[in-house]
């Protein structure tokens, strides 16, 4: 339904009067001398704050008041006290596209600046990586980051590794869960997946054009709103932590860790790599690869300095991995163990 | 102008009747009848075919005669008879172009085939590596193909490589002109330049998802359409062979080459650095290298398996060189070994 600009306007205010006085009630009169409509037209506008997920009590002789927000992302909200240097220099939010980064990239062709990020409440058509689905429900974040890093192609997969830090970083320290890195591009919690990175770029082959990092975070969703296989496999940050999470701050925080990250990454990328051994919890295991066209197994030795997962094979072997499907075999080694 | 497609029509029917009496003259009675339009109407058509380029003879008494048929490409001819796999098996042709790449990479994220081929007489915005504009007068031929290769990322310089093999080769064997490939995009003759390549990705850090490849060749051009600086460093085929090219004819060879070394390439890159070997002019010679903030000079040695160009520095180090500008030394050189 579009929404006559008027009536949004009126609307914005009645809410703003219901949150400025807080746990106390305005009386309907009141509403409707301070914005020169009807008490009728203030109470067809509280309906209207209601169905978008507001609750407000109405009790008569008293008049109205908030009890709860609805768990909606604001564009005021999150450019509010923000203070990042790149990053979200001009972000771009939407209730619901076809894929953040699918508008990220387009936008990114038609010259949007280094460090534009887009938004979206859900995705119709949100991707994974090598193409895969990327189930995107309401209560999380799912994130776009355009970037222009000005480095060669097989520099980035490292773009994907320091936003895993940066992300691990944030979860780590703002909600004190103990989220890890599996490479390439999954933050898990508890062996669960918690957090997805889908890098994409346009490029010559030695030179990078632009980047668009997405991301995308399980926050407060509602687990039932998966599909069953991914159920026991998925974690969020609400279902760790034990509580909802406020996500304009968390997306805040990550925005600013990600910015100083980008600043260490665009200095070399060292730093990047040193922090990513210390979150990462792939290195050190025993793990089985499924590439393109073949599998095979090793121990994850470490990381190169282009972001490739270095294996030991079992013939003692050094191999380096660009591509493929990491599963740790944690098990399979206890089992070898005994 | 926009032509109304009547129009068209009889023009079309009239130069085909023009083309099958070969040297003959066609009376304008007998367009007229053949035609049901009045003789003046012929003769309107003829002006027109005159205005695209087409030369007309016309005797009183005995009719119209074709002398001359302009340089101007047409699909129907380009399809003709071409014996491809995958390259071409859809083609566009464009009387002008913004940048055949920039079109092709929008086709390639909306869905286009492999192998899909677009092609401009002009381009109005042409772009070379870097950034560079290509300056893209009519005479000449301005492709681009979109290909799927399913390659990593750090793989696509090989694309470049494998274009510069199939187009060295076609120059070669069709026109018998010694062209050699400089590292790491341009086709030169003479030490001119006579063609470049501009490969461009949409990729993921382990997965191209859509490469393509962009080839402007100095075919027929007058050198006076390019700025004064440019002409004493370019060079065109129909200069070099001291005939004028017929670019249907070169462009079909040149797609049938390219659609077997795009085979080759797919089955693995061995043959098409063999291959590259053989036609480059860059290897063997000392060279300078200005890459991104710094320059350097060595030894050029070969290429590797992703297509870096080897060199050997002065302090006996070696080098891998994945960007930037290459000049060949030679004169150095040899004030060098006198």
């Amino acid at each position: 339904m579009p929404l006559d600009p008027w009536f949004t306007m009126y609307k914005d205010k009645i809410l703003k009067h219901l949150i400025s006085s807080k746990n106390g009630f305005t009386s309907g009169a009141e509403l409707a001398r301070g914005l020169h409509i009807t008490r009728a037209a203030v109470w067809k506008h509280i309906k209207t704050l209601e169905r978008e997920g507001y609750a407000v009590e109405a009790a008569p002789s008293k008049g109205y008041r908030l009890l709860a927000v609805p768990d909606i992302l604001l564009l005021d909200d999150i450019k509010q006290g923000l203070k990042t240097g790149t990053i979200g220099r001009e972000i771009h939010l939407f209730p619901e596209l076809v894929s953040t980064n699918a508008l990220a990239m387009e936008m990114a062709s038609t010259g949007a600046a280094d460090g534009t990020v887009v938004i979206a409440e859900t995705q119709t058509g949100g991707k994974g990586r090598l193409g895969r689905t990327w189930i995107s429900p309401k209560g999380n974040l799912y994130i776009s980051v355009i970037l222009r890093p000005g480095i060669p192609p097989h520099k980035a997969p490292l773009i994907t590794l320091m936003a895993a830090v940066a992300l691990t970083s944030t979860i780590r320290q703002r909600l004190e869960v103990q989220a890890g890195i599996k490479w390439p591009n999954d933050i898990l919690i508890s062996g669960k997946k918690a957090a997805g990175l889908l890098t994409e770029m346009r490029a010559e082959p030695d030179r990078v054009k632009h980047v668009v990092l997405g991301i995308g975070i399980n926050v407060n969703m509602d687990m039932a709103e998966l599909p069953v296989p991914l159920r026991k496999l998925s974690t969020t940050l609400s279902a760790e932590t034990g509580k909802k999470i406020d996500r304009t701050v968390f997306l805040q925080q990550f925005l600013v860790e990600l910015d100083s990250w980008y600043q260490l990454f665009l200095k070399g990328g060292a730093a990047v790599i040193e922090a990513w051994e210390m979150f990462n919890i792939t290195v050190g295991n025993r793990v089985a690869v499924s590439g393109p066209g073949e599998t095979f197994e090793g121990m994850a030795r470490g990381i190169d300095t282009d972001g490739r997962l270095i294996l030991k094979l079992d013939d003692g072997t050094s191999r380096q991995v660009a591509a493929g499907d990491v599963t740790i075999l944690k098990n399979r080694d206890m089992k070898n163990a005994e």
